[in-house]
């Protein structure tokens, strides 16, 4: 048995007598039951997911997987590929977006390098976890070998198992690598049977002339590598790249331990639905923390029976939907948690 | 010349000069132009709003005002009148869901006794502005004087100006009073010219039956009082409430200060529609904190064109909603002010 069917197993179903009693508690305090709506349900799958009737969310830890893409060769991004290597070296100094909003959130950032395409000397803060120095053109053949996404599924797992183990109580998934957008489009098609042309975005900001370019290196993706759908790891070995599976692989431990794990944007959604694929039991530990602007997330999102949390805008990535969507969630858990119930407070309850 | 007369003249337009500086700031930070979505725009408003090109939100309070209700003998609500009292204790002692999320918030709460039908004997932490002991039962007649209206704005405008003064950088609007979506109803009735049916929903819980006779209520307070559509204070006056005049002075106020102003939900857009009926430049200093389940709440906003920041089926007032906002626009803020440049973190810009 490998390690990912070893976790996989021992992913638990949700008890909904531990719901039941959330609510219970939910409805003593004094508001009209149901009044604070998704932040009930959120401090809710929190009692459900820890199993815990009081659970806490006082560590918190964003992981930004880094991977370069091959297939950046075929002009899909807006952006240069050394963009990448670049901006590790952004987050470690703290100055990206998932920084400013990891901060305000109160998480810490994990950069994890797992597929970049240049030798990092050893710097301190960064998680050297690289699997390949960036993935193949999928225009030209497959992104990875089969056990290089093993290899990144293992990875996020066992970061999942880690930090679990270091009293970690909430995870969040966030991504960097130019030209991202493009193998997770693929997925989205491969998995939810969507044309590409529904599910493929404009990324970074690609004008129309590079959008149609961009589909049809997608659609020639995958008529050349033959992903088979009902082989997750297959799809994310021939179209995927290493932080999508770095991304699966951390939701498939989060589950495993209990912990639940938000779910940044389009390219997290990629990594997500592997898992889900994988196992569906996943998707109980998952929250979906925003709907990105990249046209194929929904789709992603709706496979799964996700309803996002939060509708910004958003779509640079990094986990910093995850961020903002942590601090709504945390406010769902302070409700339930810290409010007066209707005796303690001497409110009088509803009059039927 | 009155003091809402006065305070209106004192409301400057918004300069979009500023809004192009803030966006040349934006575009330099290191993401893809625009990919932060809603998160650069209300940055870029808080820079208009305060005409300042680095603001500060250090300092942020929330304004619970409470009033109490006539029309609530009519069976309106589902819980009983008394609970308008007690609540306050409730917010005095901390216990409330707008004392919870507003510390998370990191924003002060204010309790405003702007219309309670009880005797608080000087209670230390409540804010006695009371201009009147419930408002009288619109059914039966007008809910207020116009006198009485006046004085419940003038009450807002004057916080408005007094917090301005020391130091706070951003308000919230908050209420509570049972039995308050029906002049809010009525308002959005009058204001937005829709149907009773179509902007009336239920409340705290109410069932299908007392939802009729809610709708029934409303439509006989309409047709007794002939509230004036073109007169925003006589609206206010005929079929509103205490409360509700005290956000519109508070939104008043803000807006003569140059204080950005988060809106709740139903009762407040309410309030914030009557500032806006009486003065449409009010809305450049709104933000428009969530979309309530209450059904009539997005005609209202959609007659001042706000979009709502979240979306969170909630329906619980207090100034919940917009402590919640509050989070988002400040990580707006944050982007804004401490993300690296491309050139300071020596990020390759777009290849275009």
């Amino acid at each position: 048995m490998n390690k990912i069917e070893e976790y996989i197993k021992r992913i638990g179903e949700i008890d909904q007598n531990l719901m039941r009693k959330a609510q219970e508690r939910l409805d003593n305090l004094t508001k009209p039951q149901g009044s604070l709506g998704r932040l009930e349900e959120f401090a809710g799958r929190l009692v459900t997911i820890t199993e815990n009737l009081m659970p806490e969310l006082d560590k918190k830890v964003i992981f930004t997987f880094v991977g370069d893409h091959g297939v950046a060769d075929e002009g899909v991004s807006a952006f240069p590929k050394e963009v990448t290597g670049q901006m590790v070296f952004n987050f470690l100094r703290g100055g990206a977006g998932i920084n400013v909003l990891a901060r305000h959130a109160g998480a810490e950032v994990v950069v994890v390098d797992i597929g970049v395409d240049h030798h990092f000397q050893n710097i301190p803060g960064l998680l050297d976890k690289k699997v390949v120095m960036g993935t193949k053109n999928i225009r030209k053949g497959p992104a990875m070998t089969r056990k290089e996404a093993l290899r990144c599924i293992d990875i996020g797992i066992d970061l999942g198992r880690e930090y679990a183990k270091k009293g970690y109580k909430l995870f969040g998934t966030g991504d960097m690598g130019i030209g991202n957008t493009t193998p997770s489009s693929a997925i989205a098609t491969v998995l939810t049977g969507r044309p590409v042309s529904e599910v493929t975005g404009r990324g970074t900001g690609i004008d129309d002339e590079a959008l149609k370019n961009k589909i049809m290196v997608i659609n020639d993706a995958i008529s050349l590598n033959k992903p088979n759908p009902s082989d997750p790891l297959d799809v994310l070995a021939k179209v995927g790249g290493a932080e999508i599976g770095g991304i699966a692989g951390l939701v498939i431990g989060a589950a495993a331990k209990r912990i639940p794990v938000v779910i940044d944007g389009f390219i997290s959604t990629a990594g997500a639905l592997i898992a889900y694929c994988l196992e569906p039991k996943t998707r109980d530990y998952m929250f979906a923390a925003h709907k990105s602007q990249e046209i194929g997330h929904k789709a992603m999102l709706d496979k799964m029976g996700l309803r996002p949390i939060l509708d910004l805008d958003l779509r640079l990535g990094e986990g910093t939907g995850a961020a903002l969507a942590i601090l709504i969630i945390e406010g769902g858990l302070k409700i339930y948690r810290d409010m007066a119930t209707f005796e303690k407070a001497g409110v009088s309850n509803k009059s039927t």
